[in-house]
């Protein structure tokens, strides 16, 4: 299965927002992550990089001033 | 190994534009996409959604419009 984890970078640090992330779909002001478990999350942030073989998603925050 | 199909929707039409992608880096005004080979390809799009279980990334062209 290839799924990834996805990560938040929020100034230094990365935090793990969700697992076994199968469906991801950005929205205007944010992103919606579904997992191969049909969980859903909505996150005020957009795709940084994809690293698929390394089965990760990096996320960073939508500042409200943008 | 999880490397995935990227498509780009164009109107009517879905495009394979690159297959066996590792990475994929949003930028300014499109994004970069380096396939599991080392190929790199910059395309004038945006992510649409990620399929990750079914290996797709499906891209939408940025408009100059926008």
């Amino acid at each position: 299965m290839c799924e990834a984890s996805a990560y938040l970078i929020e100034g230094e640090e990365t935090k793990l927002v969700m697992e076994a992330v199968d469906t991801v779909e950005p929205e205007d002001d944010g992103l919606k992550l579904i997992s191969i478990f049909g969980d859903q999350k909505f996150l005020k942030a957009r795709i940084r990089s994809l690293f698929l073989v390394d089965h990760k998603i990096l996320l960073e925050e939508i500042k409200s001033s943008e």
